[in-house]
């Protein structure tokens, strides 16, 4: 993990990010945003897809970055940053090691799924072969806050 | 695991992905091959496009998993079984259990990132809320071969 933790940047980003989630929630989608940052610059943004879609892989940081990748025209992100405002889930965190993204921000835990360290640490796990540098809560009160209200209102 | 492993039916489908996974090396891709089967029928299947997209995450069994999800117009695909000649990663596992895919069969074990057992196994992790059925080593010998001549056809 960072030193000294999150940056003054990494909160603006990150409020970029809670923005995103907000935006989808409006749409019946579970409030999840992300965007990936290379110098300075937003080079994709994403929130989840997964009911538009009818697709449960549509999670906001694996789109964010397909579209990184895309925007880049490599097949890494190794000097970017994907801020995202929930703790990456399996098939997220394999993302992020095969496009060996350079740093991973994230705000809210998730002790059901996540494999930053609630469930497991895909993100530093010795025998795989990219390890991004990891700051982790980042804003976790608001991130974790717009899921428990999205979640209140739907019981 | 499925009590007494293979079917002849599943090395009748290994055999089919094995064919798909050659076909993406003719094309200079990584030699895996996915396919997915419901009700008898391949309702989906693929093989890695790594290269040809410059998408790192562009794996066989993540491609045939979204589109068996579009064939079958459903969030998930507890009644399919999925078919792929090497031991699924990080990325993939995740998208198999987000997608509850009802059985996994698979070839050769990948010692490096494989996530069936290999070097952590999140297909029938406890915490996790899907574990389909899986067999693994199904045309082990026959799959792992396509990928050594590969990568030595490479050196």
């Amino acid at each position: 993990m960072r030193r000294g933790g999150a940056s003054p940047a990494d909160v603006v980003w990150m409020e970029a990010a809670l923005r995103l989630a907000m935006s989808a929630a409006v749409r019946g989608e579970v409030p999840v945003g992300a965007l990936v940052v290379r110098d300075g610059k937003v080079i994709a943004q994403a929130h989840n897809e997964m009911v538009q879609r009818k697709d449960p892989t549509a999670h906001a940081e694996f789109l964010a970055i397909q579209r990184a990748l895309e925007t880049v025209g490599e097949d890494r992100l190794v000097d970017a940053t994907l801020y995202v405002t929930l703790e990456p889930c399996a098939q997220c965190a394999g993302a992020i090691v095969l496009s060996k993204v350079g740093t991973v921000v994230f705000g809210a835990w998730d002790n059901r799924a996540g494999m930053a360290g609630s469930v497991h640490d895909l993100l530093r796990h010795p025998r795989l072969n990219h390890r991004p540098e990891v700051i982790p809560g980042v804003m976790e009160e608001e991130c974790g806050e717009v899921l428990k209200q999205f979640f209140r209102a739907r019981r």
